[in-house]
């Protein structure tokens, strides 16, 4: 674990949580900003972008190189590790847990972009009652236990090799075409189908898959994008997105969100005026 | 009168009135913008940027005419005209009125930047009942009476000059060291004081000014930025900032706001990504 008290942890590294990363530096605070390896495939894509001020046409790839070069010319690291949970421990700081490592930071913002994925079936009502996004921070919880896990990353098939191990039987349902290579033989894959429905009382119980009931009492769910609240619990949401206040607060003291994962218009300049808000609002908030 | 109906006027072009003016033209709204000569004075001294995602280390002046050239090449022109005030008509139109014309517009944006300036004590409770910011459109209530000009800027000679025609008396108070050039001998110029206050009681009074309380009707004031609720009446402000909501509408239906004067921080980024979004609000409202 490492032992630095971060100022501010930054999740995501498209354009909010860059435009969040210089400001947050250029006031002098010391960040973490941890992100993928495109850091925003959606702007990576983009054939031509006309309305970010300051570049009349500009293809999506070469603005987002002078992104990524902006925030190395004030010597920004950007550590290619996920997320998978945010836990509030003593003294008002949060520890962020990541399958390499542990962070400790005073306040957080995220800039997870948005959650295109459709969610299953009575996926948001188990959360923490039998949903989890972690094997790692929540596999111990299931041992001995039935567990399935719905993957569209690999990391769920390293996740499901790990619950294998500790969980009486694993089902494997692999989403959005995801070929489940180097699974173990002990894990049950479920071809060709999806989670139809996710259901128990308090906890759950079973899901349906095609035709089929399986009696789970876990289901691990693995996506490229993260949902807004599955990072940290209790954070208020509206249609899907992370509620904030004008200065991105979230409802959780030290917590801020920008960007696309606050709500529509799922626009660049928004996002990076909104991840300099955000960080500039962490700023004020360690300066009290 | 232009009896063209634009669906947005945008109301000032610096950074947020520039995002507005691209993201509008692009979501093929037709579009009036209206602004000072420089757009952005603060954005033109300014000696280096450095927290506007995409441009490193650049001055304002530079990133100032990249603007500009990027509101070009889309074929927008910059009015320079300063609008009085506006008026809300028939079939939820707006009809803005300039010195030299009167435009309507289906929609509203105001990015009119921030106040800094002091106000007169008294200033606020009596707009509309005998504070003015423009003779043009006031002047004529005030005729045979007695009214006092304070003046930041040229425009306020001009103004005393024409309303030394229609009323009994004017007072002249040049503000910030402003010399009254080519003012009318009939105005009486009230030499290195300012108004201390202005008082009445329906409406206004008198003003004091040093140890003199002068009579006076009504009193026009001319600053080079606007308050940010001169323009329209019945604007909500927090702070002498106006009130909007996350899609940056005002209270007032058709009327956005975005940029400095709807809050701090007051920064660039956070300025071109509120006219973005007050920009899309406007196009969707219309699209209804």
């Amino acid at each position: 674990m490492n032992k630095e008290i971060y100022d501010i942890a930054i999740i995501g590294c498209g354009p909010s949580g860059l435009s969040a990363a210089i400001n947050a530096t250029i006031r002098r605070k010391s960040i973490i900003l941890l992100g993928g390896e495109l850091c925003t495939p959606k702007l990576q894509k983009s054939p031509l972008v006309s309305n970010y001020l300051g570049f009349p046409e500009i293809d999506g790839r070469t603005l987002r190189d002078k992104f990524l070069r902006h925030t190395r010319s004030l010597d920004i690291p950007i550590l290619q590790e996920k997320v998978d949970s945010i836990i509030r421990v003593e003294g008002d700081s949060f520890t962020l847990q990541t399958k390499e490592s542990q962070y400790l930071a005073r306040t957080v913002i995220l800039t997870t972009g948005v959650t295109v994925a459709e969610l299953v079936e009575g996926e948001r009502d188990f959360i923490g009652k039998g949903v989890s996004y972690c094997a790692t921070c929540d596999g111990p919880l299931f041992a001995g236990q039935q567990v399935a896990v719905l993957a569209f990353t690999n990391e769920g098939i390293e996740d499901a090799n790990f619950l294998a191990d500790i969980c009486r039987k694993v089902y494997f349902i692999g989403g959005g075409g995801l070929v489940p290579k180097g699974l173990k033989d002990v894990v049950e894959v479920v071809e060709n189908q999806k989670i139809e429905a996710i259901s128990g009382n308090e906890y759950i119980s079973k899901i349906k898959i095609g035709d089929r009931d399986l009696s789970v009492d876990g289901v691990f769910i693995y996506r490229e994008t993260y949902l807004p609240d599955q990072l940290i619990n209790g954070l208020n949401l509206t249609d899907n997105h992370i509620n904030v206040d004008r200065l991105f607060q979230t409802n959780i003291k030290g917590i801020y969100a920008a960007g696309d994962c606050t709500g529509k218009p799922y626009q660049l300049a928004k996002a990076v005026g909104e991840g300099q808000i955000a960080a500039l609002s962490a700023v004020q908030y360690l300066d009290q």
